[in-house]
């Protein structure tokens, strides 16, 4: 992938901004390979993301960064000016189901993921030869009724060691506790095997096809402490029908799971996917 | 299209159903020109249909239903014997939307879709020269807070004048009483402009901006006493995202409707469309 | 619809453009609505979309091109300044097949479509009285073996005298002369029933069931001197089986080309297409 | 997977074949999980698969087939009946690329894919590991411009050596010899990286990025000794614009491909593909 930096911004919309922002990279002999404008007229907020390539600019990162900064601060900007060539750390956290991390793994293993994992993180144990196969650590954590506040503190001390940038939770079916949620804010990835807002909870797939519906789906959202409520990032539908049992319908889910997730997490990792309240701006 | 005859059937499975069914039909020498076969497990439930060339049998319509009544009492059936070559009467309710109506009457008036509309009832006027310009009568029956019951009445006494197999709600954004509903079981069809069972009830393109979802969607349902929560007889969404205003989604919104309901009604047509308990089995 | 104006640039790409014109839009108070960039890395081309609220502009149109125009010198662009409030003109050819040109008439009347129809050109009488009905002139001109010069020349003419902007195919099925297409070159947009580049020329449904493809397709694009073989503004797919005759596919294809269609025409009368060589950028 | 026998039939159509076939499955006892049905009509050929619970039969499965052969011989038949409880033999041919084999692995390796993989013959090596973690032997065979005879020799007794039933080609990028496309006819399937029949042959995705389609897909086909000629099993599309460089249609396309792939496979396993000249019935 090629060098760039990524200029991303979010603030009050007003007159301008564009222009301010564009002379600011102009000015630097910034060369824009992607630029992605959003304006929400509902919330009056703007939205931004540039993309530049890094030999085109005449200083380094962080004086780049020193030299943003007033602008920044005359608009009221929350920004970022990432370096692409910092892989971000991305901590997984799996259960017993493998079809997700299997297709991340891969996909990272192939070089279509650009990150590191430096780990990964279990309340199971059948998963360790795969991540261990592909290099990666493989920490178990059990949870029971009786073990969950050591346990949960395990995993949040480990994302810590790890110095994960990122948590993807690939079908983990345990609850977040709310401070584990908070220091993650926007920065943790959940796949929900339904297309949200129905069948929030537990045994999606055993909803739906009670209620006969002719398409399921599955959703990847930010994780706030309320339950399967965060802010959306990618949904998709797969067809289904009467032949098709409760057992089928899982079978069939998990190709979109996976596929929303790895899509999802691309876009996050790309700094795409900017957050206003519950809701998100994707650049894709 | 083809005269045919369509034996439906839904009853208990056990061994044996199709080969008594299929050797009946070949007694009488009937060509099968299409055959659908479902065997509910969870239910033990058996849903089958036959569409025969009509050429082909031995005997006329209804001595072959006489000649079946003894098979289908043996194995407990519900069924129907239909001739395809005489058309069903659709009463469409329609308020002042006019996307899913003007689909369906363009639908019916290029011979695309096989059926008799008698009628067009609506709460409102603005249809009525678009109605009348393809030959079918436009009844205007008023509906507010004052008249409920007569007018609920008047529409009631409209759809058994006019003789109505099957009632449309094409977006008709009206309560059903109870009474009608039950009358049509089965052959009343709804539109609802949300993917359910997300968003049940009214503004449901608000509710779904307000969520932020990646997918909006639309549903057909037969109706049912329960609001928005009879069986599902088709869905299908469509891709949005952030650049979407919520007018924007009622806007893309509108083309799923009428290809959704379009499809339903035209299996519903063909008898394609069987129900057990609150889901369908559709052979297309 | 908001009034407002769409600045729509392409440009061989360096450092700065995007600065110089948002800066220029800034000077003018001009509040941005939407805005769209691309860059081609593989012909160092660049393209741009701004649209601008009309009531934030400090200068009328007019003043503001001449304010641009050296700009746009400068930087050797083709540009144009769009006036949302001015309705084009779009004339529609149609044959036999009404599915297409009722999308569109009804997408208009209900006021979808942002366009004036000045009138619908056929070489059949069929659709005149559902042309009329919709308050639209509707000009019959016969073609045959002997008459295709005089014909086309009518064409070209009732086009000219109808001020058309905009020249819209809706399966017209007849060879469009190498001066008309030129003389609409990027204004003349065809639909066509196939997955281009499968299934070019005539009969392409009847070529699809030979093929036994899974999914059947149509292609919106602006016509050029090669058939079938100019720029695509759109395409999409729905799929088929063995279950379908070449007669359901042709029933099924009605509904993918009314629906590409309906969105790529409106793609273009919002300037959202551009065209480099034989490939379209579409801002949707 | 519950155990059950399949008995599929293709056969010259004429009244009474349901009914035969069902009597004969009805007189063992035999309890139908699925029937499907297709009557060709343009080719008036039949096409059956029904699917048996293996413990309602009063026959062992020779002798089944034993009772059956008369009426086949009637019928004018191509029948089998099929032990779902004995595993196909996959033979997996794969070049440099890994998604599609991954994708096929894992599913195996879960448990999805009902299938033996007793081995993965390659032309390169760098997917040895990937495949040897999952206990399949991995055959290198080098092919080069000089030893194409020896090297499809050695390939094809490799095929027979391991008795595979059915061979996949996952990406394999080579030219299958006709004699091996003959001995595996209706058994080796092939993944090609285009919505077939455009973009034939090599570099389908650079054809793609250079006509600008904006979808692109995958077709899964049985090999035939015509270049990408075969019944297609199925294929698929995704969405694609001017923000993609001909590197995001490669990795775009992947997760396509790997679906197509899957899917065709599952049906082909499950005999659900059945072939009339060069178009498939697929009863899923």
């Amino acid at each position: 992938m090629d060098h760039t930096y990524r200029l991303v911004i979010s603030c009050p919309d007003r007159v301008g901004i564009v222009a301010r922002v564009s002379q600011f990279v102009a000015d630097q002999g910034g060369w824009l390979t992607e630029a992605n404008y959003h304006a929400d007229a509902e919330n009056n907020w703007f939205f931004m993301r540039n993309e530049i390539r890094a030999d085109s600019l005449r200083m380094g990162v962080d004086a780049c960064r020193s030299a943003f900064a007033p602008i920044a601060a005359e608009y009221g900007m929350q920004w970022e000016l990432v370096d692409s060539s910092v892989k971000r750390k991305v901590v997984i956290l799996a259960s017993h189901a493998s079809h997700c991390i299997a297709d991340i793994l891969h996909r990272w293993h192939s070089g279509e993921l650009d990150c590191d994992i430096p780990c990964v993180i279990s309340n199971h144990e059948n998963l360790r030869s795969m991540v261990e196969w592909h290099g990666i650590p493989f920490e178990y954590v059990a949870i029971d009724a009786d073990n969950k506040a050591p346990a949960h503190a395990r995993i949040m001390a480990l994302t810590g060691d790890y110095k994960a940038d990122c948590v993807v939770l690939a079908r983990y079916m345990q609850i977040i506790q709310p401070e584990f949620c908070r220091e993650y804010t926007g920065r943790m990835i959940n796949i929900h095997h339904s297309f949200l807002p129905s069948f929030i909870g537990a045994n999606p797939y055993q909803k739906a096809f009670d209620r006969g519906v002719k398409l399921i789906g599955a959703t990847c959202h930010y994780v706030t402490e309320q339950l399967d409520e965060g802010p959306i990032i990618e949904q998709d539908v797969i067809r289904v029908s009467h032949r098709h049992s409760k057992d089928d319908l899982v079978r069939l889910g998990k190709d979109v799971e996976k596929s929303v997730l790895a899509r999802a997490l691309r876009n996050h990792l790309e700094d795409r996917v900017l957050v206003l309240g519950n809701k998100t701006v994707v650049f894709d």
